[in-house]
């Protein structure tokens, strides 16, 4: 048995142990057909209530209203970025408000360009992104398809504390790092997303929880993959679907209902683990910095500098030692990033902040 | 310890036993990152090493020449139903060849209309689908973007022995359910593209092997994830790659290598399975009917009628009681379909063939 590292992945990233122990158990075959999750049909009847089990549990742990559809999709963000504006744009609706708040953000602002106006309802960069703004910054317009925004930026550790406020009845948010991290009131959504690899699951699949209404603005001259009305009216079976990684997603919110009891909770115990990282970057004396102002703050992820990049290099290589393992930041941003999602268990975050500790004390 | 049923699905479909028990030995943790191959970052060093071991077993296996590229997509199929068209017809090529001899040819060519013309080179729905066309019969343009056909089709059970002879050079297949199953000659192929859970692995991954030249047709106008050459120039990582699937993908080519010992011996073994069914139907006196004309029969899904409905029920009901599973024809072919890609062992069909000898003795 090879022990396991703490693994502080920005994506994919730890999955919670008893989830990764059953779909060991059943991997070689599933008790009602004999064959493996990996072997059966998308259209069997096993696979179709595993699905309709990993939507149930999303509606619950979100309270999605009756009337939001729920998809199963591939592509991953990337594919969302041209989505989203491929099917939310139509004739009258040629323009889109984009609130950047980080890299996702302005990745999924430069695709939108291809396929509509995009207007900067505000733009972060001038700020190094660091922040989200304050309601009265926003600029959206009612007139535009939609407002998006990133609810987490990953990259720079930036979350959004509560929905900003828009002219716009149509609010898309990635929620590709912190879908499920605590409750949320999906009618002030017109469509979330989110990639599983992060929060919810393994790479391969990507949920949507749309408004039904916004279905009708799928045109028929889209391609067929990157219609979200070809996806609903086939019940996420347009094609075939990513079995295993649906399997995995209902696991984990399995796991989330049964064993963490809900997001109330979940939400509880996220805010718990980042302050404890917070409280020894903001005690240090400038050892450490962090990158996000203080009031936006990831609960995701923990984002900082040391003082030196030779320092930042030594800090990841003697964590690997003790076993603490992931915790380069993006080559965009440099120094530290501390993921620690829903599965990463509270002892993983104490294990970080004694290092951190101790390794401050070693270094001044 | 549950028995494994004899699992017939289309797909996703039966795996190597070997490739399942190492998948299910390593899932709570890999040797060398100590953390589940479900949660390691796709731009891990582990991650990269098991994406080129997957690019470097393939081409081995199919001697895939230097100037093509090879990537691991997600979308399946109907992506590419998209992808084919968008990439590859440009301004001077907006007319593309369509050979259709199955119900994915069909939805495919019936795709590719929303990006330029297309012209019926063989229409197999006239024949009820049952034969491909002799190379007289193609009537393919050089002035086309592009020939398409599929290799296998499915739900018919209709294969091309060899590549159609056209006017084009650019010839694009889809071989979802066939590649790999013998040695292909790849240079005669402009883009041969195949869906994981047929032949290949689980579903979520598609492998698209593609001439260098073609990826200059890709326009910068293309949504992101639909570009070849935005895939080519990441090396398959423009997005989070399905890094699950492609690690079984990983082990089911090192089976094929190791184990089976090449294409080859592969498709001698998958003649022999296939054969092996053929002859009863054959035998039967007209109690079994096979779909296809003799001379296009797939080795892959081999797909045949019984006398009434009644009689198919009650054969796929049967067998199911004999631990011999997913036997039902697709839903617009009815009748029985059993598809014995790759990993379905020898033991397998015998087993099958015992039961329809015996089935039939019953009720005659």
């Amino acid at each position: 048995m090879i022990q396991r590292t703490t693994n502080f992945s920005a994506g994919p990233a730890v999955l919670p142990v008893p989830v990764l122990e059953r779909v060991q158990r059943e991997l070689l075959a599933l008790p009602g057909p004999r064959a493996s999750i990996l072997e059966i049909s998308h259209r069997s009847a096993t696979f179709k209530e595993i699905m309709a089990a990993a939507e149930t549990n999303l509606r619950q742990l979100l309270s999605i209203p009756d009337n939001y559809t729920v998809l199963f999709l591939q592509g991953g963000s990337r594919l969302q970025f041209s989505m989203v504006p491929m099917n939310l744009l139509d004739g009258p609706r040629a323009q889109a408000d984009y609130i950047v708040t980080g890299s996702w953000g302005r990745h999924a602002a430069t695709e939108a360009r291809k396929f509509g106006d995009v207007r900067m309802a505000w733009d972060g960069s001038k700020a190094n992104y660091v922040c989200t703004p304050a309601d009265s910054q926003i600029d959206s317009s009612p007139s535009s398809g939609y407002t998006y925004f990133v609810s987490n930026e990953t990259i720079e550790g930036v979350q959004f504390a509560t929905e900003p406020a828009t002219q716009n009845s149509t609010l898309v948010c990635d929620a590709s790092s912190d879908l499920l991290h605590k409750p949320l009131d999906i009618s002030q959504y017109g469509l979330i997303y989110a990639c599983a690899q992060k929060n919810i699951g393994p790479a391969g699949v990507t949920i949507v929880i749309m408004r039904n209404d916004l279905l009708a603005r799928s045109g028929d001259a889209l391609p067929g993959y990157l219609s979200y009305k070809s996806h609903a009216d086939g019940g996420s079976l347009f094609n075939t679907a990513p079995t295993f990684a649906i399997y995995v997603v209902r696991l984990v919110t399995d796991w989330l209902l049964n064993d963490i009891g809900g997001l109330e909770e979940m939400h509880a115990l996220n805010k718990k683990k980042a302050n404890m990282l917070y409280q020894v970057i903001d005690q240090s004396g400038g050892f450490y910095q962090g990158h996000a102002q203080a009031d936006c703050r990831s609960l995701m992820n923990v984002v900082f500098r040391l003082t030196s990049d030779p320092l930042s290099a030594a800090f990841v290589k003697e964590a690997a030692e003790q076993n603490l393992a992931a915790l380069v930041g993006h080559r965009s941003v440099g120094g530290i990033r501390a993921s620690i999602y829903n599965a990463m268990p509270l002892e993983g975050v104490e294990a970080l902040r004694d290092f951190m500790i101790q390794f401050r004390k070693k270094n001044t």
